[in-house]
């Protein structure tokens, strides 16, 4: 994949989101469900748009994951309509209600079927949807395009924010072609964050959500390849916690506005579109991590010499997910015994004669034993805002990267203080 | 197993432990690897015995790991010597010389072969052991029976003591054909702790250890059968952090010596021996989880209503690592949606609609929603230093119970303060 970016050039937009790509308009309002702020958002087509859908398998559904993953499968798509507050999850038969209404007065205000829209909710759950309120933010809520409005890529991503401290979004454009194709996105999410999400598996409390659009021309089930092969190495690769949420969900709309044709997904116009959209995701999920649950720090987790792919991934999650790592990182401890522990837990067999371990530059284990490093250099290595481990197992050639954030005492505060 | 437990009358001993069984003798010594206290100890049976035992399945292996695995299935095994303060792992040939040469010190001690001595070290890793020390300490070191010391159980179990808080040790006896069986028992570990423990896999940084003596006659493959039994439903399904440590090590030996003889697998004398054997481990599984790094409670996590041991297995240890589940029950928040997503995380389909969560006696969610419960009174119940959580499927018969902690500023404090 990495060879695949080298061919195109990718450009970050600035202030770029969902609103960046060509025929896309959104809105966001009030209706009073947080405490303060937007917190309700549209954003549609301007035209019959394709969509492609992941979301979470955890096996409590939320309903407007149930709601979005049937209307996912529908031939066209215009739009996505989600609140912030409240994930309308554990609240039986009225819930479906509520999310298929919530579509419906989208569909209204944009002029299509009541099918064409998806719908996504985030907050609190076990606790009824105040359809009132969300009626008239809606029937109030005034559509733009970014032309006209360039700071409305902010607001959406503001709208859709629960204890995250800050918006997350952006856009980024290739020449395929001789012609741009733009993909904008934008996500929320900071703890109950360990996603693992897959096609059209409708089940639920949404803590990760993404939104993402593109002007491309593009099949619905190319596009919807295009995006499973992203969120495997962005979206389901990032983790604060483990716990997947009950909601989680990650929608792409595509309207061809561009005119830019993908044609399939053996095509080298293909290979472009899809370096755009893990680069637009990979920005989007290093912004999850870095503003994880009392982070204060972006921690890179990448793992080469793996035998598989599936085995670098296991044990780069196992590693991104491990507590005694977390803390020890959290205290800036070069502590490369837990960092062999977690990579041995993971149930992926290797010899540990092989491994070695790098903090940032710094090689701190080589063939099953520590190397003697310099320990307050190290230490220096692990006081930023980023650092990134190197586990290389020298067991075959493949390779994959996690993102996380280092464990504080404020996700104990944040989670312990909070109360339902 | 419930009824087999019932046919057997279960007594605990007071001040019980690895020395009550007949005919086994142990002592402890200050070999100066720890700051203060005894951090050798040797235990052993007066005549040949049989041992069972399982290791952790982590990919990196401790020395002694390795060593006590090599000689674990020889015919007869006398003793176990272990150290506290120096892991022995990630020490490359050197660590396992070392460890050859603990058990040679404590076959010469007692008169019998190196290789019917296994061994076990925990504390940190990445260091050689100080052999100097260790013989020394060893050579002075004094056995006796537990008639010639009554307080050499609690000695014992503080030996191995590395962040625990409390020594852990029990012994309990039955009755069986007639005559007197005991078991004792001892355990270490309060960090690290996510046991995934098997037979003979000998991978390692030994972080719960639990050494098990018996005078029943049994054959070693009966009593293999037996621990990993016991050992599933015990210490593999206790939780601090979920962190498989690379020592892990749970040792027992039988050395016949109550002259009750436990004949195979399907026999009434078996069935009570492993209740016997169980109640011990259950125990001292608690105890572990009780003193859990940081932890202000025991969490029993109560799984039933599965459709196989498996499922109620996966789900009860899902739940009970959930770092948003350990946080809340730290806040004595009644977050019932927080169990519901770590139950549904766990990858087992189930009906959510027929899920039933009980915090104690007071019922939380019912059918898919959430109960109108009283808060102050289940704020109430979460307040003492135990808390069970009980989970109803609805989807079949099976059951599964799994102890943790909660997840509290001091557990960060310890492993974020900790330094290599």
């Amino acid at each position: 994949m990495q060879e695949l970016i080298m061919n195109c050039e990718i450009e970050f937009l600035p202030d770029g989101g969902v609103v960046s790509p060509l025929g896309f308009i959104a809105g966001a309002a009030r209706a009073g469900i947080k405490t303060h702020g937007d917190d309700v958002a549209l954003i549609a087509s301007e035209t019959p748009a394709v969509c492609a859908a992941v979301f979470t398998q955890n096996q409590v559904k939320a309903a407007p994951v149930v709601v979005s993953a049937q209307h996912a499968p529908n031939t066209t798509t215009r739009a996505i309509v989600c609140n912030a507050g409240n994930a309308n999850c554990c609240t039986g038969a009225q819930g479906i209600e509520n999310a298929r209404r919530m579509c419906e007065l989208a569909a209204r205000k944009i002029g299509c079927e009541i099918e064409e829209v998806l719908v996504c909710s985030t907050g609190i759950i076990g606790h009824a949807l105040p359809m009132e309120k969300i009626e008239s933010a809606l029937s109030g809520l005034h559509m733009s395009t970014h032309a006209a409005a360039e700071t409305l890529n902010e607001t959406l991503a503001r709208a859709v924010m629960t204890t995250d401290t800050k918006p997350k979004y952006c856009a980024a454009r290739t020449q395929i072609n001789g012609a741009t194709v733009t993909v904008g996105g934008q996500a929320k999410g900071v703890g109950m964050i360990g996603p693992d999400m897959a096609r059209l598996h409708a089940l639920p409390h949404a803590t990760m959500l993404s939104f993402l659009t593109t002007d491309a021309a593009i099949e619905k089930e190319v596009l919807q390849t295009a995006l499973e092969e992203v969120v495997a190495r962005t979206f389901n690769s990032v983790t604060v916690d483990g716990d997947t949420s009950t909601n989680d969900s990650c929608l792409l709309l595509a309207n061809g506005a561009s005119g830019v044709q993908i044609e399939n997904s053996a095509s080298h116009e293909y290979s472009c579109f899809r370096a755009l959209l893990q680069a637009v995701c990979t920005s989007l999920a290093q912004m999850i991590a870095r503003d994880g649950e009392g982070a204060t720090k972006l921690v890179t987790i990448e793992v080469s010499g793996a035998r598989t792919a599936k085995d670098a991934q296991t044990i780069a999650l196992c590693v991104a997910n491990s507590p005694l790592v977390k803390t020890a990182i959290f205290g800036r401890d070069p502590n490369w015994g837990r960092l062999a522990m977690a990579s041995g837990r993971a149930g992926i067999p290797f010899d540990a004669a092989r491994l070695s371990i790098r903090l940032g530059e710094i090689e701190v284990f080589n063939g099953g034993e520590p190397t003697a490093f310099d320990k307050p250099q190290a230490e220096a290595a692990m006081s930023g805002d980023e650092l990134t481990i190197h586990l290389q197992f020298g067991e075959g050639e493949a390779s994959w990267t996690a993102w996380t954030c280092d464990f504080s005492y404020d996700y104990v505060k944040i989670n312990a203080e909070y109360h339902t």
